[in-house]
């Protein structure tokens, strides 16, 4: 997916999410840096109701695929950094 | 839950998501640093089939609660920094 693209499409995603992907929202996942296919999985999941969610069923039923591959290369593009312990 | 006591019971999952959280492998996601609540939910799901996942529901089978929530604990306890795009 194209990740500028995808920084267009994810002003609904920031409400939960986080303006920079760390999740505002104790039930939200965190985005920031995550693994692309994995965001495009779970998306399609909430979309076919694979996977349950109310709010993400709901925000994921209006995603086309080319959506879903923009939002997920946009999350995973952002640098994360693990600090040692 | 307890981060230390987590720290214990996380061999088999470093296989896949790493020795610092972050994944090796496409499939699975990055959990350092993730929303706890979030963790628990997913393990809970992946135990009682209500989130679908090969890997994860064998995996999950042998959990306890208390090691869902040390496991939580540990993953989210890891400090990530998101760097400025």
């Amino acid at each position: 997916g194209d990740a500028r693209a995808g920084r267009q499409k994810i002003t609904t995603c920031q409400a939960c999410h986080g303006l920079d992907g760390l999740s505002k929202n104790p039930e939200a996942p965190n985005l920031a840096g995550q693994i692309e296919g994995y965001l495009v999985k779970a998306l399609a999941e909430y979309k076919s109701g694979a996977r349950k969610n109310e709010t993400m069923n709901i925000v994921a039923k209006d995603l086309s695929d080319h959506d879903m591959f923009d939002i997920a290369a946009y999350y995973s593009s952002i640098q994360v950094d693990v600090l040692p312990p």
